[in-house]
């Protein structure tokens, strides 16, 4: 497997740079700084660190685990220059910090942070993926009983290809893959994020869980 | 069971409709006017039509399968009067038309057309449900395998008690009714519009599908 950048360093940066380690990815986990002290958690675990330029500087395939209100602003740090070329899983949700209790979902057909992406970062691959779920169940989909879904949804076909590598290496089969098209197609997956909160809600906060589609 | 009252002449109207009469439901279908073009479907399925005021007197339990661009005009020609105590299933989708290609879903957080109703009519309970799915999933469930799900989102619990014995004659079992919580929750099933249109169109416009949740 090709050396992959993990661009943030919260739960979900920490559950897929030890999962990658642990497959024997060569990663290196970017924070906003090299000496952020967000990135202790990665020393712990043996995987190397560094700034996000660090991350992208260090492999063609990028997995973009910052929360959304942010994603732009990370990658414009790192610079088209440095991101032309790459291919970018996009695994965001853009949360919005909310005084009166939980973060909100921003997403809708006009703000769709995988397509704002894309757009600003034109020679860039994105393709929007496994934002629909718990990052247990990202690495580990077999933890989850049945044929329940990852979507996709990007421009470039290539792009997509090395994103299914990457998602059989967790042990994602094919036929769970489920291809929505274009990058026009990724608000499809962040408008679930505000179902996905309330279900998780009335399981008592059990996020191991994942969509499924039942067929006629 | 209770007389239905169905606002919506549309093919989810029709179903709701054919299904209801079918299962020995007195059911009155109201459009714009009681001499509407778009009521001539119910007649020959021998469903009583009329007026969107004359749907509304007819029962207690009413079905919004406007829609949703229009839900709350249709609303407010009836009456906040004549809508007070009763209880409202909102299965609309907000669906905007467009030029270019298919209706863009309006969902989002902050837009939510369940929560609007409510707010627009106090004295009325409405529940957000079975928006999620093709219509003839809705009324007969059992055509798709498992546990695959129907949402409520309401603020009254004993009107939430009157959708799920509609649901119950529908053929839909306890365990696959997944109470949301108040109506501000109805915001979630009503983004999954978006992925629902690209995952039809991914099955060449198949919607014999519905949402299932898998457990770890």
């Amino acid at each position: 497997m090709t050396p992959v950048g993990v661009l943030g360093t919260g739960i979900v940066g920490q559950t897929l740079a030890a999962r990658l380690a642990n497959l024997g990815v060569d990663v290196l986990v970017g924070a906003r700084s090299a000496d952020s002290a967000s990135l202790a958690p990665f020393a712990e675990i043996d995987v190397r660190t560094g700034s996000f330029s660090d991350a992208a500087d260090h492999a063609e395939l990028l997995v973009n685990a910052t929360n959304g209100v942010n994603s732009l602003a990370v990658l414009e740090s790192i610079g088209a220059e440095s991101l032309a070329g790459k291919t970018v899983i996009d695994l965001s949700n853009e949360l919005v910090p909310s005084e009166h209790g939980f973060p909100v979902p921003a997403a809708s057909v006009e703000n769709s942070i995988g397509r704002r992406l894309q757009e600003a970062f034109p020679e860039t691959f994105v393709v929007k993926s496994l934002n629909t779920m718990n990052c247990t169940v990202m690495v580990e989909p077999p933890i989850v009983p049945g044929d329940h879904v990852v979507f996709l949804s990007g421009e470039d076909e290539g792009a997509k290809d090395r994103v299914r590598a990457l998602l059989a290496m967790f042990g994602w089969r094919p036929e769970q893959m489920v291809d929505l098209g274009g990058i026009e197609s990724a608000a499809g997956p962040e408008m679930m994020m505000k179902v996905w909160m309330s279900v998780s809600q009335t399981r008592g906060w059990d996020s191991r869980f994942n969509w499924a589609i039942h067929s006629a």
